[in-house]
């Protein structure tokens, strides 16, 4: 029996509204045990409605990666908003960001002099917080602490309040990798805060965590943690260990296009209609393929074009039926939410709601 | 100096209206000097604007992958599509194939003998053409020619008309592969219109092509070509050859937002804003990164995170500063596009115009 329903027309993406609930439950439970605030990243979902979920469950408020994305969710009631990206300011996104202080609390990242310089000559006098980048192993944006003591000043002499320090342990999304990234974590923000306390600086924004390292994260000095995936789960995060069958609350809908039993040098697949264009492109070296099969452990997606998923099956395993509609778990559920303008919300088997994408595309 | 115009934010879509108008002549002379049908696939480009270039040069028609693409198209005056796709076919998608094809000449894809009676359980006395897909080395969806027959002959019960043959070579797009699986693709179309027509099936289609393929492709019996990327080019196509650097029409203008002179442990690179959000995240085996600088060849996108471009430089390169805007080209620029509601169009360095990607996320 598919679970997909009946009314849905493939490929299309479904969010299951109680595993959803359940995962923000969770997570909020688990940071507010150990002393942590919760600042969930929003540019996982995009949606207005499960951040409304989130702050209702005790979020301090939403981390976003982009102007857009933050003045999407202040337009819909967000209070209190970090864009935890080093953002270069001009003249132009120096005024929406002004125009945004306006509305709610807003805190920036940077992680150079020269940055917090051009921040500083285009938001004098409004009040938005920065926080310094430090890389604490993931070699992207960021500094060392010691660093981040000059930067820190080149933020206070250019006019801007500098409220603390953040970093992302990216380096935390491979096998083994969430507790080493963890500690590495803990030791880089513990680091930059003592040097920044020392340096003169009211350090009162500690702040770190992805999925996999936020319940692996201590308080003190790090006091808050802003994981965006576990809202929904992804492939990722199961063969991590991350999440398990049950926490996954979103899938794509398809259909089997194509079947072939295959032969000596043809594979045994079926062919779905979600490809890279719904499903998202992404596959770490160490991923098993293009996603998973929700309800077929054993299949394999080796091949994703824009529309088709090459899905493998092991001989023993049934190939499903042309027409079968199957869900496929995205490898990364931040980048296949942001490739469509709706999703379909559903609850034991039925559809309940459907909610826009409303800052789908919002890069800048 | 920078080639991105002052008026734009990054990350920003920018397409040459110069460079895609010499694309878009040089393959129409190239298939027509070879007695080719050009329909070229929209998939690429999404944009009515763009299709109607192809159209004027000499395109018989466009090639899409969806129904909705093809409404799309449609609503924009196209009056001959191919959805190059192995559609199964419900009620509710029938009941659009229908009405698509009151407004244009319309062709759908068949691997399948269940797949062409489902079609034609919903498109009766409609007047929807059938291509049966043959697989040509790709092993994605399609057939042998063999099985082909019998496809066809299903499709022809089920009153639907068989007009031919289609493949797609996308083995064509690894190094070296062109010539290989352009040859393929010559076999197994020749092939498979032999036995259809030996079966009585009156031959009139017979459709290969891929941009690294399309002018390898010879007449006879191949009739038409369905190339979609040659339009923009990219970074696959320029590492493949098929595209030299002053072809490519699509480039992201991106910002650098960070920047680090490296260290014995960690890597000298910049980070600029366009991640896989508005780069898409396809990195085949045997590209040398996520993307090119358009401008720097010698750099490589090491990382892409969904808002960082992590470029890492060789020593003796000079690293751009922060704030520098520079324009990065991105590996399959069919996904690129689909990220973006609407692009800029330059010309000679000015913005000349904006266009609308009508068919952005129409996946079904």
């Amino acid at each position: 029996m598919s679970a997909v329903p009946p009314q849905i027309d493939t490929p299309e993406i479904m969010v299951d509204a109680d595993a959803l609930r359940r995962n923000i439950e969770r997570m909020a439970a688990g940071v507010a045990a150990k002393g942590l605030a919760l600042r969930p990243h929003a540019k996982t979902h995009k949606i207005p409605e499960i951040a409304a979920l989130q702050l209702a469950a005790g979020a301090v408020g939403l981390t976003v990666a982009t102007i857009g994305e933050a003045e999407v969710f202040a337009e819909h009631g967000a209070a209190d908003l970090f864009i935890a990206y080093p953002l270069w300011v001009t003249e132009r996104s120096g005024e929406r960001l002004r125009r945004l202080a306006h509305r709610a609390r807003v805190a920036v990242g940077t992680d150079s002099a020269e940055a917090a310089r051009a921040m500083g000559a285009h938001l004098a006098g409004a009040e938005v917080e920065v926080l310094v980048e430090i890389d604490s192993g993931h070699h992207r944006s960021g500094v060392t602490p010691e660093q981040a003591v000059g930067v820190a000043r080149a933020a206070a002499d250019a006019g801007l309040r500098v409220a603390g320090v953040f970093t992302f342990p990216g380096h935390s999304y491979a096998p083994g990798m969430p507790a080493e990234a963890a500690e590495a974590e803990r030791r880089a923000l513990a680091e930059s805060a003592r040097l920044l306390a020392e340096a003169g600086f009211d350090v009162t924004r500690v702040s770190g965590g992805s999925t996999p390292s936020a319940l692996l994260t201590e308080a003190g000095p790090t006091n808050e943690v802003r994981p965006g995936v576990y809202v929904f789960g992804d492939a990722q995060q199961l063969e991590l260990g991350r999440c398990a069958p049950e926490d996954v609350a979103l899938t794509v809908a398809a259909t089997v296009v194509s079947r072939h039993e295959g032969s000596s040098d043809v594979p045994r697949r079926v062919v779905l209609d979600a490809g890279s264009k719904v499903l998202g492109g992404d596959r770490p070296g160490w991923a098993t393929g293009f996603g998973r099969l929700a309800d077929v452990p054993e299949a394999r997606i080796t091949g994703l074009s824009e529309h088709h998923a090459t899905v493998v099956f092991p001989d023993g395993a049934a190939l499903p039926a042309l027409g079968e509609r199957l869900r496929v778990v995205p490898n990364h559920v931040c980048v296949a939410v942001n490739l469509v303008d709706e999703v379909t919300v559903v609850s034991g088997g039925e559809i309940v709601d459907r909610w826009q994408v409303a800052a789908r595309g919002r890069n800048r």
